[in-house]
């Protein structure tokens, strides 16, 4: 039985969940908000890491690891900070649990830890208290180090990918002895992620800076990219903080500068989540199930023979073996399924499922003809190719796959980017088209707040390089020096 | 200033923390028993996790992600599991803090979880809990995934790198329709583990099968790989259980087998641990410091020039841009250190510290003569050698300090397996050598437990293929089948 999916225009929600379960890529645990990422979502997430980890390195950063758990009064010691993080959090409060007469295991209340300790949610206090002992000089400057960890937040509500009590990610924390040149950190990680997500996710991003409301919890300054989703809700895809001097200050993080004063260290972090699954899986993919990008599909090329007897599975699989080596070779990954249990219109169904880019079915009248169907995966086309060039023509293929989705996803929002010079304009383009909205706003925390209560959308960013230009504030008609982006969003 | 070390007759357990913290490869934290790795120790992780996980995959495995928390009433499902790990965890009870009238934050008692989560110290429960929804049929197995994560053990005593709370590790988890196939799963992997241990380490090690009392919480027989430090006690290297079907028992997981008969699913379960990192410190490292196997030494090469002008740097280094070129192209990893605020005296302590195999000294002499200065970490020989075929000899001479390496460690290895046929002699080797013996038991759990309360040794393992010998148990004089290996272990 074909596997089938809600359709998007039917309930975009549950197409989500529909492409999660059957693509295989994650599922709730017996834990509330915690999932499993299955092996094909994990295989993703792989793709992503070593892809990020090596533009880490190449730019300059070094991985480590910092612990699990952070002690309670840590969070106290940066203001803002214990209001954005410590609220919702896991708190470990013992460390045994003992037979219970009654059968099972109970909490022991011997093993009471003096101070609780909390799951970190992210760990700039936990890094910053160790940093205090790395750095003494400015010749220990600057510090560049990532972490891929897990961290949990305590979320009410869950999504699998988007929203997850525990989820999986990168935290960069960077020390430096200049403010100038922690704000160019912040803004080159900005750039990292922005190449990452356009080209090997071919998510097109907008790059700007969040408003004071939407800051992180910690930060002078939250840089970040934001992309659209096919149902014109926005999704923020990655983000880097400007700290300043606020954790060196927190945890009392000195350096000797080069005029030999003592002066609190600058700072940066940033991060990327398994959320990226979440925004890649609704950006790309259909009613036919998951639209991979090449570049981070597991399987990037799958070979389905067709064949009624034995003499002819085995004609074709002769004839396939060079050619999977001839694609091993170019670096792309390739299966071959010939599993004689499944049909090849189960398999058809499953891979496109599955979203992997390009799939090759051969048959005896292909043999003899010297040539073989090519199916794409992002347009469904098919096409028959000689089995000459074949391993040319698909890395050609892939490549134009990539690059069709990146296009395809920006024109999406180059027709989803709207204006509004009212209020009503406003309301009515994120009620009945969604998208993002260019819009003026004056500036100040409480009316982002009101817009916010009054629509339900956020100011997404003010995009780098934001073009200045004189209007009124949509809701208060205040003046307003430039148009802000908003939007709904997950 | 030069870095020493106390030297390994002075106090091997201060030599063994000098080096963890001069060669910067890891620190303890603010949390009790967790610990910090650092830059230089997480590359070696990498470098290991590479090696690893290519090895797990070439044997058909997947990874995938499991939940960070397990419901306390999941360890109850397993009798000797719950023994063994459910003891001494952390416990989150609580998934919020609250601002304190007095200052900080404290608990919200409001928040209190219904049931508690304990942090995994070890994920058979959480991943057979959904392992239950993935099998029905013969043909959903085996499933053979992986897992890289951070687990959580709350020892009392700690030790960087070998006993923390906190550690990374990877755990194998699988499930398989035979109680044959899930025995051959759990052979495979300690071979695995032991190619890794003895050609990517380089430490030698003895396979073998736990017995009764030292057996994992859980299984049915555990494989194990033995390695012995240089100070005479063993380290467990790694473990793999066949888990007979006690999981699927306690998490009712049966599939339907190919005689459609409903039938429990046999398990295996196998992990190696940061821990690693500690057996590799305390098999080749010397009182210089730190000695790594080129296989997993993060810079295999440094470069170090000796000059008195500029003018003079700046030929050296035209003459070593091509070479560097040459030995990446070799896909070995150099460091070239010009780094002129530190003196040449300084960088040879620092790289030998660091245990960097091959150091590669150049001055204006060498340039004359065409040749450089080469010494290798192992023995801490120095030779000259001609420019023009620097980069294969290069080569050759880490191929040949990973060989040594093993080799010593081998030798030492079987200059410290001793025989032993009655108590006192037991003791004697113990007290006096150190070292591994070979000794009668008589099979019995009680002798097993005496024998370790009154010589603080262990059955380390029964050695796979071991030779039956009659004779009779050191300790009650009752006969005896076989020989087993004892030793003092970490």
């Amino acid at each position: 039985m074909a596997k089938s999916i809600t359709t998007r225009v039917e309930n975009y929600s549950q197409w989500y969940n529909d492409i999660v379960k059957k693509a295989d890529l994650a599922e709730n645990s017996s834990v509330r908000g915690c999932m499993v990422i299955k092996p094909y979502g994990y295989a993703i997430w792989e793709k992503m890491q070593s892809a990020l980890d090596k533009m880490f390195k190449d730019t300059g950063h070094v991985n480590a690891y910092f612990p699990l758990f952070i002690p309670k009064s840590f969070f106290s010691k940066e203001a803002s900070h214990v209001e954005g993080f410590a609220k919702e959090c896991a708190v470990i409060t013992h460390y045994r649990l003992k037979n219970d007469p009654n059968g099972g295991v109970i909490v022991d209340p011997e093993a009471k830890l003096e101070e609780e300790l909390i799951v970190r949610p992210t760990s700039e206090t936990i890094i910053w208290d160790s940093y205090k002992n790395w750095i003494q000089s400015y010749r220990d400057l600057p510090l560049l180090i990532n972490q891929w960890a897990n961290v949990v937040r305590w979320e009410m509500r869950t999504r699998l990918f988007l929203r997850t009590a525990e989820f999986l990610w990168q935290e960069g924390h960077t020390a430096h002895s200049t403010r100038q040149e922690a704000i160019e950190e912040a803004e080159r990680m900005l750039n990292v992620y922005t190449d990452f997500a356009e080209n090997f996710m071919a998510v097109p991003v907008i790059k700007g800076v969040k408003s004071p409301n939407e800051r992180f919890a910690g930060a002078e300054e939250t840089y970040c990219i934001e992309a659209l989703m096919q149902d014109g809700k926005a999704l923020q895809a990655g983000t880097s903080h400007f700290l300043g001097q606020n954790f060196a200050k927190a945890f009392d993080v000195k350096f000797l500068n080069k005029e030999n004063q003592l002066e609190y260290v600058w700072a940066s972090s940033w991060g990327v989540s398994t959320r990226l699954i979440g925004a890649l899986i609704m950006t790309h993919s259909d009613d036919n199930g998951l639209v991979l990008p090449p570049k981070l599909a597991p399987i990037q090329v799958v070979i389905v023979p067709i064949y009624k007897e034995e003499e002819q599975l085995k004609m074709i699989t002769e004839k396939i073996q060079p050619l999977i080596g001839k694609l091993k070779a170019r670096n792309i990954s390739v299966k071959y399924d010939d599993d004689d249990s499944k049909r090849s219109g189960w398999k058809f169904n499953e891979y496109e499922m599955k979203g992997v880019p390009v799939r090759l079915v051969i048959g005896p009248r292909d043999l003899e003809n010297n040539q073989v169907e090519v199916v794409r995966r992002d347009t469904l086309q098919k096409m028959n190719l000689s089995f000459d060039t074949l391993d040319l023509e698909v890395e050609k293929l892939l490549d134009e796959i990539q690059q069709n989705l990146f296009e395809r996803s920006l024109q999406f929002r180059k027709e989803n980017i709207r204006k509004a010079d009212s209020w009503d304009e406003f309301i009515n383009i994120l009620d009945n088209k969604g998208g993002f909205v260019l819009a003026h706003w004056d500036g100040t925390a409480e009316t982002e707040q009101l817009i916010k209560e009054n629509s339900k959308a956020t100011i997404r960013c003010i995009p780098i390089d934001n073009q200045h230009e004189d209007g009124k504030c949509i809701l208060t008609g205040k003046p307003s020096i430039q148009r802000v982006l908003f939007a709904r969003a997950y």
